[in-house]
């Protein structure tokens, strides 16, 4: 029997952001399943499968992690055409890299449709430049105790370096935990305590992000010590620690940045 | 008189990849204009009009250089709404960042919408881990016959990080300048033998890339010296040079685009 195609399809950061391309192939495959925890729609609240026109499955965290995803890899086999949707694009996470790899490996036709992905997008919500970022990385909170200070050598390469350093915060849909900027602030500050290296400073300015892309994203330019006092409200959230020097460029950004949010970002929690 | 809102429109790499969001602001403003010479859409051949279905004024060189913008402003200033469509994402050139900082500070009303770009499509389209990209460059022709070394240096600087460097091509669509995968290896080797600092050799495997996103995309992995005799066809064309050490989930990316592309990839010119 012919088996039928599976496609990971990129839906970018909120419904808004899905493509043409991205629909067409929705619209026109057997059944459509959505990777749910590894990332968080913004705007959602069922809006997805209005704005999609059809009936989207949600798999769960075995479903992926197992690198099966029994059911939609059982229908391809029975010849449907499936399509996987990722928030953000399909590439930006290694477990869905390795996924595809391994399909495409065991013979399966594999077609990755790109979506708007959060490494993309900071940079047109901010306007600071795709030239000036170094390494990302991802901060996660202490699991048994134990620091995971890789982050901060990051940052710390990124700024000799004269570049910015976009960080990601741990997010796990399913354990419901989503670190906040202001954990965030106390996590790097608590490696700077440890490990000494003159790398962050509660003096200097970072930018605080909050629901990329949504009807209501915030995105605060202030120092350290103030956005670790902000209420950002719901998740996700990233923080970008910037470059030593920026571009003037850059700095206009953040100035229109600065009056653009100036209300919201002087909330406190 | 109330001023109208003008929206830069970040409408991915080819028509497919324009966003539900990009659509409804083009659908709702009273004109659309595009930016059709910092960047080449793939797969037009007029097929955006179309997909619009809207008229797409285009813009040339001196409007975006004296960064007047002249007849889209004035409506503005009439009272319309205008769109401003720009290849790939609006804030990844910093000539769009420039202007779209200006009009705000001179009170405009101005939305940026996101679009995929050829930052974050490469990633998806080659598998390579958005964790493993340092900073990216562009390398140009030798202008009055002075070579711009600069992006030799930013892959030394990668490589010692044990990063990928993503190379983007000169461009100028007005002047008709594309410059192939052929003629970039021929610069970067230039350089490798002008500072002889044993960044680059043709030994190395690295990613040439042509028509990202495209129904004719070719992207061929391997050595320099053999990219540098493939045939890549029309522009625009990228270049990746790889880190020291691969992921293995990235050799196992790189190994199925081998054997995708096989077949064009061992054409030569």
């Amino acid at each position: 029997m012919r088996k039928g195609k599976i496609y990971f399809v990129g839906i970018g950061l909120t419904p808004k952001h899905v493509t043409l391309q991205a629909l067409e192939v929705i619209k026109r495959v057997d059944e459509v399943y959505m990777d749910s925890y590894t990332s968080l729609l913004v705007d959602d609240g069922n809006e997805l499968a209005k704005v999609l026109g059809r009936e989207v499955k949600y798999l769960r965290r075995t479903d992926i992690e197992d690198k099966s995803l029994r059911d939609a890899i059982k229908k391809v086999d029975e010849g449907l055409d499936v399509a996987v949707l990722v928030v953000g694009d399909p590439h930006i996470a290694t477990t869905h890299v390795a996924l595809i790899n391994e399909l495409r490996m065991r013979g399966y036709d594999v077609e990755v449709i790109p979506g708007i992905s959060i490494f993309c997008a900071v940079m047109t919500y901010t306007g600071l430049s795709s030239y000036r970022f170094g390494k990302p990385a991802t901060i996660v909170f202490p699991k048994g105790g134990v620091e995971y200070g890789y982050p901060y050598y990051v940052i710390k390469d990124n700024k000799e370096r004269g570049l910015h350093t976009f960080l990601l915060l741990e997010l796990d849909v399913e354990k419901g935990v989503f670190m906040k900027i202001n954990d965030a602030i106390d996590i790097l500050l608590r490696f700077e305590e440890r490990y000494r290296e003159g790398v962050l400073s509660l003096d200097e300015e970072a930018v605080g992000i909050a629901r990329l892309g949504g009807k209501d994203q915030l995105i605060c330019v202030d120092r350290l010590s103030r956005l670790r006092e902000i209420d950002f409200g719901g998740p996700p959230h990233s923080l970008i620690i910037l470059a030593p020097k920026l571009h003037f460029v850059e700095e206009e950004s953040l100035k229109v940045l600065k009056s653009e949010f100036r209300e919201r970002c002087s909330k406190a929690p």
